[in-house]
């Protein structure tokens, strides 16, 4: 730490640039190669706390180590025990097949370390915040002017929105079906709704929020002198796929003057390719939306997005002041991201899905959404050909559910188990309602028919009969 | 997208391996020369919204653009245009220091794209979440047995603080000091906590939350029948990096039964060496603690991270329960992290801390906080020994303020943004209380003594006379 010379040591720490490029090219070689095997490799793996805290733990280390064998460790231990999301045969939850373009991005914005909390702090990655922000709108069909923020997902983009529109019209009673996301309740609970303010509404035959019932709901409460305030729609279950009906919700909305609210974290990106357009219909008269483009726009965790229609609202219900920051206030009237949403110092999370629209085009990424909705559609008529299975719901946004004949929660969850241990691959179960069903979620578009076939076939089989893969 | 094969493409949107490793290099290039040159460079450079949307903007790209051509246009752009925060002479604010071991660990968690939800979808890096979460409680002191979660920074890791203790308590009224910073406020608000809740104290003239002042405030209230909550203190406030006086805030506090709070977000990780230590007297008594480490323990943008002394009380606030979530519940007692806060999907932010303590060492993570301290009182007496001068507060967790002769707000104003627009370096004014003063944030080892006094003379000039520099 040479401070009385001219010389600035290029790392904070003192890790010379060649050992740096050394390394640096080492974890290009190990994600790449990452990629390029995934496939051949389990599509899971769970660790044993003896064996990962003795590989990765131990007290504070006070010297340094080998980069090298440093390095090795975690991929070999922190990095081979987990489910890999972006596996072709990864069916469990929400997968995540993140493109290397958009890696690239996410690598130069933690390389460069860029900020985007102000314009006056991070004018380059605010301005690519903006951009991506506008295509995000432009692909669910909002209109312009409408404005946004990303933040690490859609926990936190819905409850940004809640707090948006709590601070534009002061709150009451928010209304979903028993469909909507858990974290949605959350949300809300966290920001200080009370039990009585959050109605979860039985969802109708298909799973839906039936405008029926939510009309009924609302006006119960008004006749009981509650105010409601906020209608969380679904566009995309996470159990089933299903789209709640966005145009009679909105009109609905518009009556009763009620904020309209999409959770369309893992759902809305569909809208890029002609059948998801169709399916999500009304998704364009949204107040707020949630996206998620760590879930189907090919992006690596985390990079959750939340659109607002009406200018202003995010500034009204964020807006910090302080003295410190009275340097970093924008001059020119371009946004400040952390006026935007609770974060104040802020990663830049647009980099990456500006590099993956500009380097692969539009036109790829809806191709391959539109393949995997194809093959969920595959997947169904598969289902449907075989009488071990009955399908429960059919293909919608790449979400199949179905159930072995006869078969209860246990064997469903016995059998998912068994699969996902075996590093086949991964696939839960849920329940819709009381209905005890298999789920697979296809949203990569490398996974290939023989993929679902096999899966489907060992799903079939008695756990026993299943062997192990291991890398 | 050969759904009929076997073959699986390595990227799902189709880039080649050849192309990703070449690429990734050319990032891994990119990214050193900037750590390389960094210094030669300015420390911050804003754009025109005209050239910079001319640049970055346009139309959703349909087709698939030219790589190389695409990257340059980001880095000339995007990453060009923002504040270096971790340039030697990167003054403003809470700089950012971010080491290179530390790029690589976050490099690895978005090209394996590892998640960190639960033990079940990551038992890995989940692991290692365990493990440094571990190491930062060694760090500041705290008892075994305390739990902790990484966020995104400093504001969410407080609101995850008071939405904790709140479920722990009941919630009640807050006490804060005005130099406390104004992201508390907000995180307070979002969370429901109504004004007359929040109540933000005369700090004394040392800039510290008095006890005397503390303690007339909870009489007060309890007389009202309101009931005292919790004392957010500060370890390191913004404006002058002054600690509240934390030993008698606790005692104060257990006295009271309040939750002890400490927002250490900048100033914690100084516990490392001995004069940080001896400053932060009292942060192992704390009920939560919040410490980022993408502030002074040399991490890249995001890395936040809470410390809370119970056990258990994390999962009270955030426990999640959903059905399409029970394949991943923890079956071995290993923490689920999308239990302890609001995140469910989640990145794994303790990667990069773990490589950073294995490839560094703690002792050299120790000596550079440690001589960053000693840089800000070299600052702080050369001040002092030039009339131009007065030392409003005196280095402190490696902040010293201080006034220009007879100068108003105005003149700091103009002073600090000549300097940051000429690109030597970035300087912040704040005020304290109602005294003006410029401000310098040394937290960076590579920072030159010369850095120092030659920022201190340009802003010593009038404005005019100060030369920009550009690359």
């Amino acid at each position: 730490m040479n401070s009385d010379l001219e010389v600035h040591a290029a790392d904070p720490l003192g890790m010379e640039p060649d050992e740096m490029r050394r390394l640096g090219y080492r974890v290009v070689n190990l994600v790449v190669g990452h990629f390029e095997t995934r496939a051949v490799g389990p599509a899971s793996r769970t660790g044993t706390p003896v064996d990962l805290y003795g590989a990765l733990g131990g007290a504070l280390p006070e010297d340094p180590g080998d980069p090298d064998e440093v390095l090795a460790r975690l991929v070999d231990f922190a990095l081979s025990h987990m489910r890999h999301t972006g596996h072709p045969r990864a069916f469990g939850h929400i997968p995540c097949p993140s493109s290397f373009a958009a890696v690239l991005g996410d690598w130069l914005a933690t390389g460069y370390n860029a900020p985007a909390s102000a314009w006056a702090m991070g004018s380059g990655p605010t301005a690519v915040e903006v951009v991506v922000l506008d295509w995000l709108r432009e692909l669910v069909g909002l209109p312009a002017g409408t404005e946004g923020v990303l933040v690490s997902g859609g926990s936190m983009a819905n409850l940004t929105a809640f707090a948006t529109a709590r601070a534009a019209c002061g709150g009451g009673v928010v209304y979903m079906s028993d469909q909507a996301h858990a974290a949605l309740r959350r949300d809300l609970f966290a920001l200080g709704f009370a039990p009585r303010q959050v109605r979860v509404l039985p969802s109708d035959d298909n799973l839906r929020l039936a405008p029926r019932v939510l009309n009924a709901a609302v006006a119960q409460d008004r006749a009981a002198g509650r105010k409601p305030f906020l209608v969380a729609a679904t566009a995309g279950t996470t159990s089933s796929g299903t789209v709640d009906p966005l145009n009679e919700i909105a009109d609905l909305c518009a009556a009763e003057d009620l904020w309209f609210h999409i959770d369309g974290a893992y759902g809305a990106p569909a809208a890029l390719c002609t059948a998801g357009r169709a399916a999500l219909a009304g998704i364009e008269r949204a107040d707020s939306l949630v996206l998620d483009p760590h879930k189907w726009l090919f992006q690596p965790y985390d990079a959750g997005c939340l659109l607002i229609r009406r200018p202003g609202a995010l500034r009204k219900a964020f807006a910090i002041d302080a003295e410190y920051l009275k340097d970093t206030g924008s001059a020119c009237g371009e946004p400040d991201f952390r006026d935007r949403s609770l974060e104040l110092t802020r990663r830049s999370r647009a980099l990456k899905l500006w590099l993956t629209f500009q380097i692969y085009g539009t036109a790829r990424i809806r191709d391959a959404i539109a393949h995997a909705m194809e093959l969920a559609e595959f997947a169904e008529n598969f289902l449907r050909q075989n009488t071990t299975w009955e399908v429960v719901t059919p293909a919608q946004l790449g979400i199949v559910t179905f159930a072995l004949q006869h078969a209860d929660e246990h064997t469903h969850a016995e059998r998912a188990a068994a699969v996902t241990a075996s590093g086949y691959a991964t696939v839960t179960h849920t329940k819709l309602k009381d209905r005890s069903v298999l789920r697979l979620c296809i949203t990569n578009p490398t996974t290939t028919k023989k993929d679902i076939v096999s899966t489907l076939d060992r799903l079939a089989q008695k756990p026993r009969e299943c062997l192990p893969v291991v890398r």
